[in-house]
């Protein structure tokens, strides 16, 4: 391993590690009346993911000097809106998955109306906390952070990217069909991570606009490399039942484009990402280093 | 009908239509992408519901000198969130219900997936209302109201009263038990639909908080003649299936203590509810209005 990469994995070891703590700690707690719902929040949440939004929000955040105390604050926000998305997601009206993050889903574990009731409180605490800690120097730019947050969650956001999977399921979709659900489902997220980490510090417009033009492409190339991820790893490796998406009819980049072309998209995907970057110096090398990551990971 | 009847009348049907009419506009439009959600959504708000939030909100606001532009989007906001709950609440994994407002539920209309992700964007977009429109003059104290309405929603309140509600079906719940329980499955969104009213305009803290004395002893009040109706009236009258949560095993106010001493307890958090108002004159005559209202009320 090159000295660089070393150095990025401590620093992602280190930021995954915060994050364990702080949801851990922003959660209710386990024992708080109502004590299943509460317990069935920190399961969706806790001991598990890449941690790849946080991830993008403190790599945002240190380009923009940004405080950890407040990016750890804005990123679990996101994660949380995230862990929802995927307890809501797995149940038996949805997808139907019973393993999630090598555990049982949320639905399994705790029965389907408690997963229901925890993704819907998660969401709720999500905004919760980016409106009760102190996050801007302006409370005027705090609040278009929630603006920021809802809107990537909503119907124009992730949970549309969703109803329009839902009815692409068992469909052929066209290419760029299939990146307008995506920039839906998982980049609109994905976006607002990396805004919301820029927007605990300070950085012109310039800079601003460069990181979400980043984003985006981080976002696509995500998705592209899940669904190859899917095509080819085992359940083992992936913790998630793999191979679901082409039993379940979804249409993936694979079998849009076949895997060698997807395995292009990706690659230029990463080029786009890191080109966005140019204008913003070593400064932004905690996020050129995770388009890398997320490009090139194994599971 | 005497004068003050009919002029409360007035009232109530003049904040009525212009809830309808701004709800009908901060929805996302029924042709927008994607479309279906779209309306879903709609559907789930629009065209029923007694508004009773949003007639709190009114009135908590004409106390304290708000503007009806502010108090539109509070209100809407407050209605998003109450409408999301009534969407997954219908569901077949919770109270399975079939008919709600007259109509049938958002789940049979179109299908679970759908008022799935139909309530988890209705909850984003009541935040997105509260943090993209100006409601206050500072916006610190803008922040407040989306925390007091994320926490009224989350798992300490709406949400953690939907899981003890779910935990109690099929057991008899003492007085005090259910009081926990109605606190925060209903109450602690009616206390925020005062609170957040007001917060549209300006208000003494000692108002502040007999306002919140109030909100605690109407939201009671409010669920209480829910369960004596629910026992006595016919499906056709409350637009729900009536009978339905004896049926079901939910514990209620009838059950635990009687339809008689159910009437005397509401007519207690009634009396409750006027004297809280007591120190601010004329001023609250909205909000004494509504307590008798939603007491008296036949659906």
């Amino acid at each position: 391993m090159k000295a660089t990469e070393s150095d990025f994995h401590a620093w992602m070891g280190g930021v995954q590690t915060r994050m364990e703590s702080t949801l851990a700690r922003l959660l209710p707690q386990p024992q708080v009346a109502p004590a299943r719902l509460h317990q069935a929040m920190r399961y969706a949440v806790l001991e598990g993911g890449k941690r790849v939004r946080p991830l993008l929000a403190f790599a945002a955040g240190e380009l923009a000097g940004a405080a950890a105390e407040r990016l750890e604050i804005a990123a679990a926000a996101v994660e949380l809106v995230h862990a929802y998305s995927l307890a809501h997601d797995d149940l038996p009206c949805m997808d139907d998955d019973v393993l999630r993050r090598g555990k049982p889903t949320v639905h399994v574990q705790y029965g389907e109306a408690t997963a229901l009731l925890a993704g819907d409180a998660l969401q709720s605490l999500a905004f919760q906390l980016l409106a009760e800690h102190r996050l801007a120097d302006d409370a005027r730019a705090q609040l278009e952070m929630v603006r920021a947050l809802a809107a990537a969650a909503g119907s124009r956001g992730m949970a549309g990217g969703q109803q329009i999977d839902l009815e692409a399921t068992g469909t052929a979709l066209s290419v760029p069909a299939l990146e307008f659900m995506h920039i839906h489902k998982t980049g609109a997220l994905i976006r607002a991570a990396v805004a919301l980490g820029a927007a605990c510090g300070s950085l012109p417009d310039g800079e601003r606009q460069a990181l979400d033009r980043y984003a985006k492409a981080v976002g696509l190339a995500f998705q592209v490399v899940d669904d190859i991820l899917d095509a080819e790893a085992s359940t083992a490796t992936l913790g998630k039942t793999a191979g679901k998406d082409s039993r379940q009819g979804k249409p993936t980049y694979v079998s849009a484009m076949g895997i060698a072309r997807a395995r292009e998209l990706a690659e230029t995907l990463r080029a786009q990402a890191q080109s966005a970057l140019q204008g913003c110096g070593s400064r932004a090398r905690r996020l050129a280093a995770l388009a890398d990551f997320i490009v090139l990971r194994k599971f």
